[in-house]
């Protein structure tokens, strides 16, 4: 059995988790860590797993010294805050899995200008891997630090990196205008999360500024092996989970959706959790799962081409790529452990 | 393998059978019947099952073709239409789960006075078995005909039965006042059920007048071992998913919660899903699993108690309780392709 | 003109206050009172009045400067709040219409059993109005101090006083199972009030020992003219605005349906808010206004009455009922700014 | 008092106008026309009207015959369903206002290849007026047939004017991706509209080939003073009301948001529904008016400018502009029985 760490266990990326490695087949938590609920209950925190998870959240310090106890250090963390024990955990020889932003820019100063935030760990970074799985799992394999993509990129990434591998858009005219749940958000007290602030309304937000900009360029540029800048434009959605990446292209060649569709599954024919679908794809129908759903539309009026991706932001935005990326990390089939369909309706 | 039939397989409870059949390790679906819908790839319907499901939605006329193919018939269709394919399946020897209400009332009467249609199959009555499972389990294990529970009715049930088999309340005391989200009212166009009718909203339906009442009140009486009528009064919600129950009755000795607490885990000490627990149900805690969680307060300024449960309408109210009684039917673990904890959020 | 000032402008009640009273056309708001947004103008903190209201918020210490410019002081502060500035502002003459819950109950020990703070204001107990306009309007015209029904006593308090002006019901049968949306949770940072952690769920909260219970056994107990108890249990529904209010009562003699409507009729006949409709009430059809629907069912089998009553909680069990009373109070036409029909969808 | 008929009163524009004009001081409604409700009170079907709107519902053919009596007629109709009473009404020298499409596009071809229905009034459109109120005020104000714009039309031509009358920006660049609330698709049943298969879920739908695009090019065309092909995708998002509209262009020089800001200010100096913010919109602040908040940033980074614009769809997206319209048609104060602020939480 892989014996895992959580670190913030009690947000929602924290909770995914515990709730996909409780049933791991071959994975168990040896601790949740919890800044704000440390010697709570962890089913008290969240009662969908009364009498089934009966451990008492730890605090940092009460985790480090388990460190030594774990394979796997699973960190879901506001940005800033994995540098330190990621440091500790790898000198122990535990492999970790970041789920924030800390390891996913190669560039500590790309890092400072968009978080804010000195890095602490720009030593770690040469050896950290970009955890998408479908597009670096040769990589995923031999690695010990993982940086788990964000939620926006995830499904973005996902959308274009066949037409930017293929040299069919032009790589300035990117446009991606995604949709998340409110999940996305955390689960921190905020007005403005507040379910009466949220409901009954859309609103963008990060306009020109959000800071899962520069991970989608970087890792778009591999793609094209050429820089790029894109417009990134995240909207807020009154729902609990989901995101919807809407993203747009100017085709360099004329070229059918169809001839696009066979390219996309071809792309993808190895990778059980993409699945390029026939008409449009929509939140709900991999919501609670790790798969994304991929459509495409070319518009032949404006020679532009319109992908759409949707995964469930907490799962292959999140917890279940995690898991995915632990899975090819030691060596176990891929889809342990992940191979829900999404719940509807 | 056991193999399984699903009659009206694109309704809410028939795509959830099928979610969980396609991940059941004992179970194969051999068709999926639809009267909409037949024809057409079934997940062309439900877009989750995307290359997973790649049956075509079979006729009536179809279905019955393959009855001697199946072991098991789950049957979710509307009222009054599960006669004559119940028939033709014992006939063959298959057993039948019947999800809708024909053979959940002891009495023909009773039925023709609240289903307001007739009763075409009196005959079989005598050997239908109401599946409740934690309350019926020795007669599910030999039953071939299996009257699967009405959802607000499991969640009443459950929450009741102990105060009454222990002579604690009045029997003629009992209000139920029940909450349901929309996925309770079926997957058929309709204006009530628009998203714009619905959401924002509450309301009550059917007070005083709802099918379910018969059939609480037919178990609450076995379980009082004396008869008893209850005000019931149903409430739609604006969610999907989910029932509580908020259940009133008036004590007729001095008990405290704790008493109560006790008693019920005593009760239901061997039955993995219902859950007693401390403080008060919510349904996103059973959303999307097979648990009842049922909360307990005595108020002893009134001398009532109320006993409130929730429970996921379409799992442990309708269509994880089949394969429950699928399970115990065929002599399997009980728990077997249903150990999921909650989604949340 | 009426000069009116807000304290607590910027909680959900406060804005609704706003909301009316700048169309108001006899009124005009003289300070928005605000302890969080103090020094901030009230369009920033609520954008839908951009370019309509040009008002910086005041903090406490600038609102008491200006009481001597107002003739009317809305107070929508949390409970314990409105002590000291209620004395000032009946010092300098100025009407005061409390939305909190400081003066509702008459008995300052029964105040501080279900509150847990000390009431110092009970030397202005004796004076205080409960402002239910439709049962109390004759003292209301002529108070200074009105103390605002909460929005649950409001809704109920409708729903039960003809039942029990006629003695139609047991004093001691009454059970109320009310539901409201989250903006009864104010607008404060908390977990539990998250989009995320109520969305999608139903849930009962202070089961016997809601604030609100002895506020509406107070009134109730008037309406009987003798006292009484009652079992409250208010549920947290998805959705905004809204409370619908099930009320149980046990019929000491038989009447039917159709007698309680005409009853109803006449007891609310000159009240322009109370609309007593033919089937059931929703939350919808009331939302956005100032109306309370109530709908009547009498269930024979059980010899119960149901009364649903719904409201908008922040209009007609906040707000709305507070502008009401100002109405009343100067003299005005009752409905005053107030005719507004309920936004659908 | 302007006497008004309504076309299609019982659809959710149809409802709308009903609301605001049951409260307009000069005008009332002589008949409300339902196909699907003849016969039925009103208030029936909209409960909110209990008690204030006593009409019966009439058919088509009544309400032909009383178009001698009324000054303006409102048609809130399907596509295909307005050229006849039109024409009938327009002979009585009854103004119209179509709130649908059939006189919005300048071509018969163009709306017979986009509509796929045959125009059979294409001699009515040479004197039909586009009614964008804020774009083509002296136009209405002598019109007798005018075209009430779309929904997603009036945001995105709100949005864009500015930048193309003043050349800011390169024609073919712009992107208009959309998100819309469910009452957009309207009162009827189907499965695709219900709570269950809408909420908690986005999608897009109609991608390159919604029937408002060749709407928004008319008249973005007209706005730059050549022609014009856009990529519009519009989005259905969980929740009744509201439409965002975020439009993407590429800039032709550099301009700061703050000058945009002020441009965009002097434009729309004159017009009391537009309304330009500091942030960014949200629907919420606009649900219940007629009014449209526009937002703008540049992104120096990707030389694009973002403008986003909230209305209610219900509102200044149809009934709402409808009365604007009515109001310039008649000569009275363009924003009588309009100033609704709004509804916020």
């Amino acid at each position: 059995m892989i014996k895992a760490g959580i670190m913030g266990a009690t947000g929602y990326a924290g909770e995914q988790l515990a709730w996909f490695l409780y049933n791991h087949p071959m994975a168990e938590v040896e601790f949740y860590n919890s800044h704000n609920y440390a010697g709570v209950p962890y089913n008290e925190v969240y009662n969908n797993f009364y009498s089934f998870i009966e451990d008492i959240c730890v605090d940092m310090e009460t985790a480090i010294s388990k460190l030594s106890n774990i394979d796997v250090l699973f960190i879901a963390l506001p940005h800033g805050k994995a540098f330190e024990i990621t440091e500790k955990a790898l000198a122990l020889g535990v492999k970790v899995i970041d789920l924030g932003a800390d390891f996913r820019l190669n560039s500590k100063e790309v890092y400072e200008a968009w978080y804010g935030v000195n890095h602490e760990g720009e030593h770690l970074l040469e050896n950290a891997v970009y955890g998408l799985t479908e597009l670096n799992r040769e990589a995923i394999k031999h690695c010990s630090l993982l940086a788990n993509p964000g939620c926006y990129p995830t499904a973005t990434i996902l959308a274009l990196t066949p037409l930017l591998k293929n040299k069919l858009i032009d790589v300035n005219s990117i446009i991606v205008d995604a949709k998340s749940g409110v999940s996305g958000a955390g689960r921190s007290a905020s007005i403005r999360s507040l379910f009466t602030e949220c409901n009954e309304s859309i609103k963008a937000y990060g306009v020109a500024g959000h800071r899962h900009t520069p991970e989608i360029e970087q890792e778009l540029s591999k793609a094209a092996d050429e820089n790029l800048v894109i417009s990134f434009t995240p909207h807020l959605v009154p729902m609990n989970r989901g995101i919807l990446s809407t993203c747009y292209g100017s085709l360099k060649k004329a070229v059918t959706t169809e001839e696009l569709l066979e390219l996309y599954r071809d792309f993808y024919k190895d990778n059980f959790f993409v699945k390029i679908i026939n008409g449009l794809p929509e939140t709900r129908w991999v919501r609670g799962s790790n798969l994304c759903h991929i459509g495409i539309k070319v518009d032949t009026r404006t020679k532009r081409v319109v992908v759409l991706s949707a995964i469930d932001n907490l799962i292959k935005g999140a917890a279940g790529q995690a898991v995915q990326n632990m899975n090819v990390m030691f060596g176990l089939e891929e889809t342990t452990g992940l191979k829900l369909i999404a719940m509807a309706p």
